[in-house]
């Protein structure tokens, strides 16, 4: 059992002005977009099966497998988000767009309760013969997760029960038993879903099968994607990646101990193994999770929480191999990110784990949605010659959906509650209703966090109950206040993990007061991260500040941050409807450089104001230079 | 016509310690443990056709090619070392080694001329099918760099005669008449060696030859690559690379104002280019050629002169991409821009040229080969984390034989003449012997250059004679003073494109003492050199230094190079023999930095005093460490 439950997103209605403007965005323009953009690109087309089915239409690239192959994945994606939104408020309009896509997928059902479109469109004598590449139990995992949400948000069992009977075709076909198949995905993420699908019918086969996969993952011999290999006549040393480090599947998941491969691949495995720790009390799993956990923030994340410098394996090389130009770092990888830290702090309430939630949310994550909430980022590099840009839409669409069901339910990460606790993990306007020890109790925050670290809790019980808050202080703070109703609240012991408790017995009317300054902070990586050595990035709370050509006259590349400069801080009412930006006193070097290569005199520095915007907010306008690490002269 | 003639390495004794160490052991160690090589990984072995030929050996790779295919040129630039060995010094065991293989050659020719090893042994039906891919023209050439090479250290004609026979093969198969292939090589390198050839045989169609490959590379509709993989019956577009630019055949040469593509391949290409712009006197190719180079040196090349930072096409990426723990720079493609450079100076005494060909051969090409003369970089990147190390041979031996035909031949890159001039490019110790104006000249330079700029060279003409000695100043250079017989010579208007010129009657015994200061230089990188931002490079001379951690007790990352901190030279008879290595009143960050991979504070550092080490000698005692970028701070 987890330990701490998060409140769900429809308990927790955000009233600030930061993540409310990010939410109505995604409510009325990301979401239905995203629908015309999977009507335009053919992906609701391909859930249509024509009888006889038509001939492949697109070509197997060099990897021997058509990129589009995991449609159904985007669909259950968008059906997802869609959920979210209708979770805010229910419209028919978006609703008659989902249950047209059920009756697609319902009709396309095989008897025997099998359900992906490519295959049973292309080539369904092949199903489940190449777990290793194709995707298919991923897709299924998408599409069930889709069904959930739809069912949370509607009560309709209609997608539901579709998935229903293809979980119940999967789990026949995959398991332990004699005449089953021994596999699991080349690309987790059926595990997330089956724990989500228990959530509602607590069915413990769905929980088991989850666990099933997990643990069956990654042993040999035989390794299963050898076998299956083999049944196809291929030699299992031509798979592309060369390593099933790719899809984690080198070993048993219990004995990994470095986060290695396809970064999105590890995340999603990771969520599914913190939940299933705490759902079987696996101390062995969890210990996996916390050594996996540490490996990744303390050696091979960049300082936006974005994961994966390698665009080859869409993932991590080497320990403190953090490019800054080239940096992979997919929004889908952030967003996996976010889920794993959740899962991880339902296990056990610890700062470390909300801290790089909020780092993912606020900078990696956020940095992938355009302002006009119809652009994307699928790489999200820290700095840029001015021709990385967002772009409408992709081959691959897994990360403007991901992008859009996060933010679509962010209120799911503000809180979560254990008996008698609250837990407060983020921070930002909103009011929420949850239940306490059998009472209902209503919160009322009102800030206007990130921009500001002061931040009022109004408390209102049904009736006077006694509960122990538990506030994060963020691991960037370090001067952090509290009151309550006007009473200064001691910090030195009562902070515990990087969450102050405070325990009454709460009334109606009970406010606190958080106060956590946000001074402007230069951050240093470790040394050992070659790329950055010498340079500083600035950060301000929650938020990684980067130089952008647009609030800059001076190329970014020849910005410099003096040692000892003064860096201000700018209320912008004029800039994205009002955001907090830096302005450093700093220098630029004179990039008159001439025709050399080399020379031995140093370039010459002229002092120079230059302006530091948000990470997320960058290339929001005219394309241009960008760089979040900052030589420091 | 070429302006300037070089003059031949047998007429260049080498003296000085520098070079003759490496020269001693480059014709004592490393030529014959090549030929132990060569015999040992099969290659001589399969020069010996059997009868009938034994199928396929050695898989096709992914790129649908054995490595092995190129072994042909691997025998060919070993003789063309042997050969030159032979030039310093007659050797029967050399010659009867050589011998055989050329009989076994003779034995392998097919009745119509055609040689090339490995098509002959395993599909000799398929020969001339695969230009772009298979190295069959690549081959012929290092075989018949071999043969002239060989002819002119012992005037044996064998090889030479049935490289003709092949010669003759080509010319038939190839060129712009009728019933002709308008082919070219993938990887160019046979326009070099028919140059080279028709210097011996003064036969017009070898020239032309050669001044058809290049002039027809790149045209199209159709291009060569396309038709002939149309021929095979595969998709152009399925070429690995992707671009036509890896073999620089994606546009005329005459077009090209980028250097692209892998960088062996390019710099073999610009050599041929230099030489026919000079034979043909052709103005439009001289300028191609000054154009790309500009490129490579002002936007594309590191500080030891390697070349090609990327492992993917072992070539060029993009501006002033240079990272420098994954550099490329492929120890072929610093020894090829070395002949580049040569032929440019055959063309034009111009010090840019000479200067990098100084450059890259005390730095890029020189760090290939280790100091026990048996082992190689065949990569020469500019910072290591321990891990790079030198082998003792390689599936592409290519590199290997590069570095030992430069130093075997390194006294003909000092001198070249022209009428009444000549042209000194290089120094240290040795004894020339040169033709001026139809007399013979002495020369005899006394230096212990690179280690110290103090230079005396006595000229000994067989009587009194008028010449302009050209002396270089290196552009590393600023305080150079010279004098003759005693007499101080001015530098000021003297000095004409990097060279300074003393024009007088020479009489016996006449001494111009040259004196080249060699202070400690910091050298900076464009900032537009991402990697090299906040950072220096140590030279000294010709030198490019480098932190070796077998030199320093803390670890070589942590080294920094304060803004004004003294460095002070250190000769170090106990180290290699003799050499001078540089001691810098440094710092190091303290290495202590924590778990975090992120943090606000700035490391902090602590005086110490490091020794840096010429980068060439670099990797020659224990593994560690290494990095010629360092922090200044």
């Amino acid at each position: 059992m987890r330990k701490y439950s998060p409140v769900n997103f429809k308990n927790v209605r955000i009233d600030g002005d930061f993540w409310r403007e990010r939410l109505d965005t995604v409510l009325t323009r990301t979401i239905p977009s995203q629908h015309r953009q999977l009507e335009k690109n053919g992906i609701l087309e391909s859930l249509t099966i024509p009888q006889p089915p038509p001939p492949l239409r697109i070509a197997p690239n060099s990897h021997n497998f058509t990129t589009q192959i995991f449609w159904d994945s985007d669909v259950g994606k968008w059906i997802e988000a869609a959920s979210y939104a209708l979770g805010h408020r229910r419209d028919a309009g978006i609703e008659a767009k989902v249950d047209t896509i059920v009756e697609d997928l319902a009709k396309a059902q095989l008897p025997d309760g099998y359900l992906n479109c490519w295959y049973i469109g292309r080539e369904p004598e092949q199903r489940w013969t190449n777990l290793r590449d194709n995707h298919e139990l991923y897709c299924a995992g998408h599409m069930l997760e889709g069904a959930v949400a739809y069912f949370h948000a509607t009560g309709k069992r209609r997608f539901l029960d579709v998935m229903l009977r293809y979980v119940d075709h999967i789990m026949a076909t995959f398991g332990p038993g004699a005449g089953q198949k021994k596999g699991y995905c080349g690309h987790q993420e059926i595990e997330i879903a089956l724990i989500k699908l228990y959530d509602v019918t607590r069915d413990r086969r769905h929980l088991d099968f989850a666990a099933y996969l997990i643990n069956e993952r990654g042993h040999r011999p035989p390794h299963y994607f050898d076998v299956e290999a083999a049944a196809r006549g291929e030699d299992p040393r031509s798979f592309w990646a060369k390593t099933y480090e790719y899809n984690q599947s080198h070993k048993p998941v219990r004995q990994q101990d470095k986060v290695v491969g396809h970064a999105v691949r590890a995340m999603y495995m990771y969520a599914a193994m913190a939940d299933l720790a705490a759902e079987f009390g696996d101390a062995d799993l969890k210990r996996a999770c916390e050594i996996l956990w540490h490996d990744v923030t303390s050696r091979q994340m960049y300082v936006t929480a974005g994961l994966g410098p390698s665009k080859f394996n869409e993932g991590f090389t080497e320990y403190y191999d953090l490019p800054n130009e080239t940096a992979y770092a997919e929004t889908c990888a952030t967003v996996a990110l976010i889920f794993w830290a959740q899962r991880m702090l339902n296990i056990e309430l610890d700062g470390r784990y909300a801290d790089v939630l909020e780092q993912a949310l606020y900078n990696g994550a956020l940095s992938g949605l355009s302002r006009d909430g119809e652009h994307y980022f699928y790489e999200n590099p820290l700095a840029s010659d001015g021709r990385h840009k967002r772009w409408a839409w992709h081959t691959c669409p897994c990360c403007t959906m991901n992008v859009s069901r996060l933010v679509a339910s962010v209120g799911g990460y503000f809180y979560s509650t254990s008996n008698d606790v609250l837990a407060v993990h983020l921070y930002g306007g909103n009011s929420a209703r949850v239940s306490l020890g059998g009472r209902n109790v209503e919160i009322k925050e009102t800030s206007r966090y990130p921009w500001s670290g002061k931040i009022a809790i109004r408390i209102d019980p049904e009736e006077a109950t006694e509960f122990a808050m538990r506030l994060r202080i963020p691991g960037w703070s370090r001067t952090a206040s509290a009151t309550v109703n006007g009473v200064a609240v001691e910090l030195g012991g009562s902070v515990l993990n990087g969450y102050l408790e405070i325990r009454r017995r709460w009334q109606q009317g009970d406010t606190i007061l958080l106060d956590l300054p946000m001074p402007v902070e230069r951050i240093y990586a470790n040394p050992r991260v070659r790329m950055d050595v010498g340079r500083v990035a600035l950060k301000r709370g929650p938020l990684v500040y980067c130089a952008e050509q647009a609030d800059n006259m001076l190329p970014v590349t020849s910005l410099r941050v003096p040692r000892g400069a003064a860096i201000s801080i700018a209320e912008r009412d004029d800039l994205f409807g009002g955001i907090v930006t830096l302005a450093v006193d700093g220098c630029a070097i004179d990039v008159k450089w001439g025709d050399n290569l080399y020379r031995s005199a140093a370039p010459s520095t002229q002092p120079t104001r230059w302006v530091a915007l948000p990470y997320f907010l960058w290339n929001n306008r005219e394309p241009g230079e960008m760089a979040v690490w900052i030589p420091e002269v």
